[in-house]
């Protein structure tokens, strides 16, 4: 149904983009003239560029995103809020658009001003080196990492319209968004609301599943822009969008700060889809189950115990199961657990989990239709030294 | 108004009790006679032995107590139950007592079956040798540990009346109680509805504030013993045993697997107790805010993104300060955030950090009168290494 191509933002005609990064600080820079829809952080403090972002695409259209990296200009109250809306004065009078058509985001540290004439003084720098090549594209996805090891980049194309999303995000990755900043690009045309309701679908079964440590940042955003050149049904479409946000979720968790393995749990067959949605994450924010799973333990029990205290509805009959992939290729599977009994597999179990990069916790609750699916990774030693030691 | 002892249980006049480890394993026993009450967990996979002693406590009534550790005989199906009320009927037949009148409790692995013979063995053994000497209680609070790093002992006089407790506890804690057992004795005089009501709401103010990592296990149990010897006022014996529990809270909090520092958090000013008891616990719970404590980093932004998600009311005029103890004793107080202004005061911060065994945050949200406390600890590389190695 659709085709991953290897290419950035950029493969959406019309995409012009750049960044740099400077040490710990990065800035990044997209023009596109389009329709937009947005979808934001739920932590009560809500970062500037969110409040001025939120604003700003309230009519719909949108001309140019500007973000910033290593300073999430949160908490910084007036002088902030002043900021975030001088950033993006500046880019809207390079690209000589009204300011109010100009996205904002930031991601970094907490609590700290953000300092301006670095930020003026390099986006004259990029705005000179503005491009759609496959190189500005990733110059842009550089731009935008904090603790992130890889850029994220996501391009389908599903009949002739092309969909592209590019991500950041490594740790306080939680449902309801967390330190994510997530921009697509689209050439298929829709109104704003038909995005939004779009957008808010997709994101509510790839992102809000997802779980790093737990916690929600204050300034999660997700855009999607729409240059409108191309005719695609809204149904297509949304399996696309939805494709495009789950593989970037994906390669989000497998970058959990610390993570050497991606986690995701598929639960079936429980009273009703919300119960299974709500298991499926307990189980993938479980300490003990992120921490054996770093251990390569099968250690099914403390699964069972989660299913306990997760609030669903339980019987004492379930069936679970592991399957292990390396490099997307199953390379194993097996049952730990069947109607209620366990099967003595572990060792099984514990040699397929060394040899693979990708598990998947099966649960068969057999208790109804309900069906959830939750996305994690595990928790290392990395993850306590990257998050003791990132910053005072 | 009360007085630490350095007692044990036995401490409690007519309690004799004994215990051995084996390696892994464990057997400890309490001869007891007196009034009895419960709290259990809320895990909706109780192990057996819960599901025994909530039936064998009913009548309020007990006369000795078995535990093991090692195996939490949870998620063991019909055989587990057997096993369980075979754990009770061996104690009551060594102390001539009814079945009923015996409590059993288990901690350790999730799915196996107990090995009843060493259990059978063991018990003959120590009940050879039950005693009330305080050697006899240290070796039960040693016989209950699995990954507690010491035994969990915290007796107190108050006025002529005893409350003695013993904890064990240290990963997988959680409000709602998780694996954490804990055996109060007291010689006071009250009923064993009296004795409920006054334990759930030293429970709820304690071990349900305690939060370790979030994981609610399938075996926990409160119980209260009372001999009946001594009369006391209602309100002072509660606030006895709110003292005993707390302390031993605390001693799980710090013993928490790999952790270097207890953490506790105060929250006033908020709208009402309870939002002050979720952002509390919120704080806590954070991984983020774990790890900053483990590198002694007075990250404060992100105790600010906590109480941004937590899901409570606040506004942006929160003052946040910091605390440092070392054995007990206050060795400096610094304000990190002031009117919702940062004060600038991190690498102080830092300093009081490095020196202390214990840290207090402690929050004014300016809003209205809600107080809520939490105790929790750091999350270090040793919680990794304990719970990714534990076992299959």
């Amino acid at each position: 149904m659709f085709e991953r191509i290897k290419a950035g933002i950029t493969a959406v005609k019309g995409v012009r983009c750049y960044g740099i990064k400077e040490g710990r600080y990065g800035l990044g820079i997209v023009a596109c003239k389009g329709k937009v829809a947005g979808v934001f952080t739920r932590n009560k403090f809500k970062a500037a560029p969110v409040m001025i972002t939120r604003d700003h695409i309230r009519n719909g259209e949108i001309e140019g995103i500007i973000v910033n990296s290593g300073n999430a200009n949160a908490f910084t109250g007036k002088e902030g809020l002043r900021n975030a809306k001088k950033m993006a004065e500046l880019l809207a009078k390079s690209l000589n658009v009204p300011t109010k058509k100009i996205a904002v985001a930031s991601t970094g540290v907490i609590g700290v001003q953000l300092n301006m004439n670095w930020i003026e003084e390099k986006l004259k720098e990029i705005y000179a080196k503005l491009g759609s090549s496959r190189t500005h594209a990733l110059s842009f996805a550089k731009a935008i990492m904090t603790t992130d090891s890889f850029p994220k980049e996501y391009t389908i194309k599903i009949k002739d319209c092309t969909i592209a999303g590019v991500a950041k995000g490594a740790g306080m990755i939680a449902p309801n968004l967390a330190t994510m900043l997530v921009f697509i690009f689209t050439d298929a045309d829709f109104s704003p609301k038909e995005l939004y309701r779009m957008l808010k679908k997709a994101v509510n079964v790839t992102f809000n599943a997802t779980v790093v440590d737990g916690d929600t940042s204050t300034n999660d955003m997700v855009l999607l822009t729409a240059t409108g050149e191309k005719r695609i049904s809204r149904d297509l479409f949304e399996k696309g969008l939805i494709n495009v946000c789950l593989n970037l979720a994906k390669m989000i968790a497998r970058d959990g700060e610390g993570a050497t393995k991606l986690l995701e749990v598929y639960v079936n067959g429980a009273k009703n889809n919300n119960d299974a949605f709500r298991a499926a994450k307990a189980i993938v924010s479980s300490l003990l189950v992120k921490t054996a799973l770093f251990g390569n333990s099968p250690n099914w029990g403390r699964i069972i115990a989660v299913l306990g205290y997760s609030g669903i509805k339980i019987n004492n009959s379930l069936d679970l199961s592991l399957k292990g992939f390396k490099s997307g290729k199953e390379i194993g599977s097996i049952t730990l657990v069947k109607d209620g009994k366990p099967c003595g597999k572990e060792a099984e179990a514990r040699k397929i989990m060394k040899k693979s990069d990708s598990i998947a916790f099966i649960v068969n609750l057999n208790i109804g239709n309900g069906k959830g699916h939750a996305i994690g990774c595990d928790l290392s030693y990395e993850y306590v030294r990257i998050n003791s030691g990132y910053i005072t």
